[in-house]
């Protein structure tokens, strides 16, 4: 313990550094959906890389892909002791809407306790994490208490669309005992968690299109057909107006809550009135028989994430616009599979579209929905750091988002992952203002230290072996 | 007829400096919705001062209002003789989309015989026929057949906001027999038209709010209604898949076309296919019962101009979006008011709102239908002119446009308004690539000349009387 001690005293010296260095991480517009910040990407990729190298960890690699890089770096001098595969990404959503943000987005800023930037928590705070709690033991004692792989990639908010092939093609280099993943809120800094589900996602975009060009709205309005009110009459078909999905055999395969979990969920979990001030939202919505916690995690959603078309400037135009789109996603939960909801989705969107327009779909991703075995021995160290660095027992969670690489981790690398978030609700991951809340981001360091000597403690991690270990556990999740 | 002649004489030999002259007119980018162009919109009213001036008109004035200014002049040296109020408008709509130009909206060019500029048929180039056509005279024998008064506003695109009231307080300076105003198409460049109907608008905006901030679709997506679903499905109620409009009450006083009028547009009129081609569209939509002339013209019509709301880059955002807005206008027919139709409009919406999200309207502005007795006398002074310009006497149409002020001219000046345009249903206007057909422009010049030495021949007009000059006109419309 003599080693974690002087890790964690030199956590501690060192906040103000740790910080100064996430600011200059967070500072890169590592946008991956938008082609013109490839660069930015790059740039990042390499300052990430230069970063790990300065940790002393060693083999550090930009790994070239089709599309963003990854990066990679290991350490492994601790023979006969677990592997531990830490999984970020550095890429982060679009800005987007610009003019909500109180301070622009790629200029980091700490008001209060709290880090503004995109990316502060989603998931360059997060992952950062991680890498200050390598530090501090590599630069104290210089050796870790077990081994450790870093593989940090840049296109996770696009759908990871080049990871998993990168993976099945590196399962050697990546082989492990277990990933770590911190990617997602907990309920509030002294309230820790440990998600064991997410939800698999399906995203894609529609485009309408009517007339070859632009018309005007007062010579032609009532005798041809607008594409934005073909495009509003078939979203409107997709989904009821309580959210519940219209699509034929779209619940065909969604598995019920276990009463043992949702009575787990209903006292542990999130209430109808947390979520509704985490999203700052006044009235509940969604599918009848179900709390705002199960709708949001345990059942399926969809939701329209954009529309554009005709002219939205100021004023109005007299115009019926040759063309709407309409981006799209869904949240799935099991066992519903990505490739059997799009060939549902189309052939509904199909159905719905009248032959006076004519509709296109493209899919951009598609992700498993995943549920992880909480009896996995490192998730059991994963409660006990958090104990120690949070001062309080996580509880499990679901979660409503989609992590790609979670399946892929299960189903290619054959090791189980611990979800184990820094962030909170309201740190705004995806919207406007998002922000790290540096408390947890210390906190979090203290967390990782205490994994990393709780690992090389732990019984039956090395062989993914699922023991009795976590017996002491919530049953039936 | 000598006067006419040398006219006609000086109109030919000056067509290419005409062409230069509206080139630089259509070069100003007065885009009255836009109040970022209000400089613009002085500089194009200044210009078109200066233009009136050197013509060798009276009493010029750029009229200040609390919008974009009026251009105001008049010629009235021929007592005894009518006055006519030629109307126009230097505004022009918004050139979005900008990529679908092929060359920069405000840099005229001209390719085969059409001039391509946002403005050049809507309405400069129509309007401008007036000004040459006022100028063939002036230059030559230094008078004209007839008084003349003209009246050009920048605000016609956005609704005449603040034209309205300057009639109503300058009733005697704007005092005429009848008004002429062209800025609409006729069938064909060997086809001309008189139109003799115009539907009325009424155009809105609509925003709907959830949450207070963008939400993570992911975290919130099933439990957190999002604006973008309410809002298609509150602009899907609106109407029914065929176009008729849902709201209650809303066809109440729309008067039915007679049988006569309904013969006379099926002869006459455009038929679908024509109506077809001009749209670039392939299929017919709209109203059970009608053609797709009647379904433009005689019956009102619901447009969504525009929706904007979510994420619009390049590839997916997971996001439920804090607000979600769109553009909506109808097109309006005797005896529907506009007001009314805003009050059911309001009631409905609120109606189809559901509790969870905030729907808020603003009204843009409104405008009344008009149906023009074609029996008024210069309404038979136009179609005669038209006959020597255009080598074939015009057909009387219903245009689905509004044109506001031609109401207002009705009730507050107590004066006809002979519609007569010189655009074709190609030329585009309010879309992109706008033209405005040369040899149309060339001709629309002679027919102006021809109009002013009717004008001084027709009995009747002096006192805006109905005489039975115009019973060789078709009946019964």
């Amino acid at each position: 313990m003599q080693l974690t001690h002087r890790s964690l005293v030199y956590a501690r010296a060192n906040q103000s550094r740790f910080l100064a260095e996430l600011e200059e991480f967070v500072s890169f517009p590592s946008v991956s959906a938008q082609p013109e910040r490839a660069n930015d990407l790059k740039r990042c990729a390499e300052w990430l890389a230069k970063h790990l190298r300065g940790l002393g960890l060693d083999q550090v690699r930009v790994i070239q892909t089709r599309g963003h890089p990854l990066v990679y770096a290991e350490w492994r001098h601790a023979p006969q002791r677990p592997t531990m595969l830490v999984y970020g990404h550095y890429d982060v959503q679009p800005p987007d809407p610009l003019d909500a943000w109180m301070s622009p987005p790629f200029e980091p800023i700490v008001r209060g306790n709290d880090l503004y930037s995109r990316g502060a928590s989603d998931d360059k705070g997060q992952m950062f994490v991680h890498l200050k709690a390598l530090e501090a033991y590599l630069k104290t004692d210089g050796v870790l208490p077990v081994n450790v792989k870093c593989l940090f990639e840049g296109e996770e908010e696009i759908g990871s669309p080049n990871l998993m092939s990168f993976l099945a093609s590196n399962k050697r280099t990546l082989s492990a005992d277990f990933a770590v993943v911190s990617d997602m809120p907990i309920p509030s800094p002294v309230r820790p968690a440990i998600t064991y589900a997410l939800r698999g996602a399906l995203s894609a975009e529609m485009d309408i299109t009517g007339p070859q060009h632009d018309l005007h709205s007062g010579i032609f309005g009532g005798a041809v057909h607008n594409p934005l009110e073909a495009l509003c009459g078939i979203l409107a078909g997709l989904a009821g107006t309580d959210g519940r999905v219209s699509i034929p055999g779209f619940y065909d395969c969604v598995r019920e809550g276990t009463a043992a979990e949702r009575r787990y969920m209903a006292q542990f979990g999130p209430t109808d009135e947390q979520i509704l001030q985490n999203a700052a939202a006044k009235e509940p919505w969604g599918e009848f028989g179900y709390s705002l916690y199960e709708r949001s995690t345990l059942r399926p959603a969809l939701s329209i994430n954009g529309i554009s078309g005709g002219y939205s400037g100021v004023g109005g135009k007299a115009v019926i616009p040759c063309r709407a789109s309409a981006k799209v996603s869904f949240r799935l939960v099991p066992d519903q599979d990505p490739h059997e909801i799009d060939c549902l989705f189309r052939r509904h969107v199909a159905a719905l579209t009248p032959p006076t327009v004519c509709a296109k779909i493209r899919t951009n991703f598609g992700a498993n929905p995943v549920v992880i075995d909480i009896a996995h021995p490192p998730i059991r160290a994963a409660a006990v750091s958090y104990q120690k660095g949070f001062g309080a027992p996580p509880v499990f969670l679901r979660s409503g988002g989609s992590i790609p690489i979670v399946n892929t981790f299960e189903k290619t690398l054959a090791i189980p992952t611990v979800l184990m978030g820094f962030a909170l609700p309201n740190d705004g991951m995806h919207t406007p203002n998002e922000k790290f809340h540096l408390p947890n981001f210390y906190r979090g360091i203290t967390t990782s230290i205490w994994l990393l000597s709780e690992l090389a403690l732990q019984q039956g991690i090395k062989h993914g072996a699922n023991n009795t270990s976590g017996r002491d556990l919530p049953q039936g999740l």
